[in-house]
């Protein structure tokens, strides 16, 4: 690659997900440089900014947009103040990276992407799943031709843990905070889009997130155009770890994503034979693939390459969380189409 | 246990089930006595027979009921004799076995079931899954509390490959023929009564199919009074062979019973990492099943002990398999108690 | 296949193995009938026999062998009648199965394979484990090309338990008793003759197996004419179960036989991942090979095909297991020519 | 930790090994500081180690250790300079981490090292698998007593695709350059001292390997003064990629470390089951074991802790690996007493 100056980020919100894009930007990208973090707690990101190299941190956000250094922006802050902060950048004409879900409300979503449209700029929304080893490999075996047409789709997806109530209460629902990497992966595999979801709900962990007017176990089928059907399974607590697994199946064959596990070590005693729990969390399973996410944006805007994820698609799995949310609510199955006219008016 | 003469077996149907279920009488269940079968092939069903010993083979089945020797009856002919051998039998004051479903027909289901308990007979039907090794394993982990509640089931069912036209045409739908082993499966499991069920089907694996007014791809919800979900997926070709997996999760864990194989044997080439296709069909993985099934009824006659599947058991998979075939249809979840209601109506 | 009489099978010794034989033959083998049975517990052999339709027990193994009904005998009575057994057999000019060891002295092996070998009968040894599915899997992998020419192979095999004091003071010790079937699976599945034998012994389970003068933890390396080396690993005791695992490493990739178990079912919880033990014992873990050990037996005789293990794979492996026990205790690499040349001296 | 000063690193010998050793130094390791790196290749390191922030590369390694503000040695450098580089280094009073193996050379490794014994400096050889996630495990399960007394550790170490004539013809045989890693990990398990080596060497890969004077396939049987076993199986060409695995057997149980692979899609098809190769080869699948042992070594300097390889270690490894050597020379077992009395003259 011939020499050229790297991509200067701002970074919008140090939290957790926003410092690991920064270590993963400075360590493992090397065409892309943060120069610049907008976070409320300055001081406490200054001192952790040292670390790798990054002098300037401000509190406000808009002071990132406008930096005339900054070439892109990675949204990191909380979900209702991303749309304001893409329309925003976008409006500046420089490149974004936005964690997921664009909002909660589906018109400040599309009018955000309308912008982005207009403007020409790149949008790159937070699937980070995409880019996970397992489920890249699937991909790439339905795309080889290997599984042949895609019939039917299994994904489970549990937590460790609940979420705080408080979260809960603001999260939009599980539907949106959690199955929506769901949704987006079963969009991902199958190439098709959605055209009906049916949702259960059930408050089977914790009596409290369902007087928070949610659910903590859910399930789903998901219709598709192409006739592929999806069967997602959803719980906010399995006490042996992060369950993330997929399946597909086709008329040649299926593929199934196990989990990934600390080790390959099998013990057996006089009690059985027993291996490791999957990897804890999202921080230990999806380490690489945030990695990954980061280094296929920067690929995106230094070698104009295509974005893995777009803005569409974060619109998409929005949609689709919203009806599984009504569905769920109004115990029958929903058309996509019924949402996006309520949606468009 | 007492010295006491065995129990005289009369089978009605020696097709492919019925003969599975002789052999293992007469080989492996040595309380047991097949002492007459009846079967429209009667030269063909006696040359078979001499081998182990039977030589009374009629081919009136009511010929078998009504033979005074006959302890009980093992029906195993055409679905759509089932209730009428079961009342006759029934009157008869014989125990039955019976293979699933009952009969496709509701009405006439209850009426024999209504008999069975005027007689006080005793009735198992054929849900031999029950008594696959994996599956019992797995209802011992529920029971004895190492999964807690149990949350959601997930069950995947496909078979090999899709039967003939015909049979399609006459089954009673996919989910009368094929879901209703799952249905079964799912309510031995969960161990609560279904009061919910969506369901789709899609035709992805023969079009003929789908001109029979059927479905090959199926994919079900159940809800639970208890509260537990089960999804189930079901495909008529998965061309691996055999598939079929079960899993619960619980609020202490889950427990997946993978697919059995010819071998343990793992190979390692320049091309990849394989081994054995999951066992073949039915035949190969649930041979061991029908055994223990019938050791299970003989059991029951011999040592008075509960049945493991009873009339009921039979009747309430057929209600399910009703309510998905009216979901897939209408396009929406039925409630159990609207099919209950207009079969009593 | 021509209808002809079945071969009438006399079998001497009705202890454990030789009930598993009778009740196989009786079952599972249509081709052969158990007409007589020689045992020293005449009654009880008698009664047990019933159940099987057998009426004839005898204590003389000598009535056996003269039954001018019997077309072929199966010799399960302790080791140190088998040489005069086949003799006596062979001189009467019928075939011959006998468990394995033939004789703990080779000497005595080796007149009684020149006289089977004058009198033309055939004679089959007792090593089941090559019947074993797994093994016969990986038999067949080699036989077709796909592991290339074998390099390395690799056994563990490991009991449950350590037989009775008394037993291991007349078994001939761990490489007759135990290592024997590894060292009669090596030249199996190598398919070449060992040249050189290395063997070290410990006493690690049990310091009465050491006061016996015996072993109960072992180590063979195995050298073979087409330059393949096999690693053996035994123990008497692996708390876990019997574990019975085959490797074999060749030019082209490699196959590994791991251990079957009851279920295929897999548990997660708090405490982690487990699975079930092996199966629990040789009656469990190699019951199917015993009965293919028979209906290859019976081909052999009935269609004339090559027998599957004969009596010349029954003297090598004693040979291997004579290097085996001198090596361990004069601590060196034993040639397997110097065994030879000293047995015929 | 108090704040203080980084470790000031040297590193000597840039090639593939050393190369890994500065990057996880920069990355991963926020204690140390590599200040200096003196490589033959001085333009083309230079250009290289500018990415890191290492602006000072020299040719000559003396100027690295005379380094006054180095405070440690990295010695990355061909095998035969690492005894002259670590007495230079000891004498200089600095720390040492030095690859594996010390030297070919016994009297000169036991020079070197009773020099790093005079000068008390710290030397840690560069045994990378004790930091493997799976090896550390069954350490982990070794110390906790959850397997018992340990009987048998079987070790199965194969490479892809052997290395260079040229290289053969240097490394001092298959014993001294491949198994020295088996040597160490079986010493580092067991946690007692091999008293007798016996070694079988084969050319079943390539003739020239044989022709070189070495072989390409082995197989080793270690004898431990605590009782235990190991038994050890080596090949220069898997042809399914790089074969790492462990097997500890003890009182209580046993573990298994099985190969690593790039991920855990299971693939099913009318072929059959399949899964990822292993990973490609060593830099694949210790990746992450070297970034562990760069920790371990700076962690060793700047908290006072216990070294995890020692100098001892080194030398251990290189007698066993001249035991095996000569073992399959002269064709019989080698106690390892014979080769310290020939060193130690």
């Amino acid at each position: 690659m011939a020499k050229k100056s790297k991509v200067k980020i701002g970074v919008i919100g140090a939290g957790r997900i926003g410092k690991i894009h920064i270590e993963n930007l400075v360590k493992n990208v090397p065409d892309a440089e943060v120069t610049i973090i907008a976070d409320p707690l300055v001081n406490e990101t200054k001192e952790w900014a040292k670390e790798f190299g990054i002098e300037r941190v401000v509190s406000d956000p808009y002071e990132v947009i406008a930096d005339p250094e900054v070439d892109a922006v990675v949204v990191c802050s909380p979900t209702n103040t991303h749309a304001d902060l893409i329309v925003a950048t976008a409006k500046a004409g420089k490149d974004i990276f936005c964690e997921k879900p664009i909002d909660l409300d589906l018109k400040k979503t599309i009018e955000a992407l309308r912008v982005v449209e207009e403007t020409g700029v790149k949008l790159q929304i937070g699937f980070n799943r995409r880019f996970d080893h397992n489920f890249r490999k699937i991909k790439k075996l339905i795309e080889d031709g290997k599984l042949g047409n895609v019939h039917i789709v299994n994904i489970t997806s549990r937590d460790p843990n609940p979420p705080s109530i408080d979260y809960v209460k603001s999260s939009g629902g599980i539907f949106m905070d959690m199955t929506i990497h769901d949704f987006d992966m079963a969009r991902y595999l199958v190439g098709s889009e959605v055209t009906e979801v049916y949702a259960v709900g059930g408050v089977m962990v914790d009596p409290r997130i369902g007087e928070a007017g949610d659910f903590d176990t859910a399930a789903v089928v998901l219709k598709f155009e192409n006739g592929a059907t999806c069967l997602i399974d959803n719980s906010r607590k399995a006490v042996y770890g992060y369950d993330q697994r997929v399946e597909v199946f086709g008329s040649r064959g299926n593929a199934m994503a196990l989990n990934d596990r600390p080790t390959n070590v099998v013990v057996s005693t006089e009690e059985g034979v027993s291996s490791d729990k999957p990897l804890y969390f999202f921080l230990e399973r999806y380490m690489k693939s945030f990695e990954e996410e980061m280094k296929n944006f920067i690929d995106a805007l230094t070698k104009n390459k295509e974005l893995p994820v777009t803005g569409n698609d974060g619109l998409k799995a929005i949609i689709i969380a919203k009806a599984a949310t009504l569905s769920a609510k109004e115990k029958r199955p929903v058309r996509i189409e019924e949402i996006e006219k309520t949606a468009l008016g």
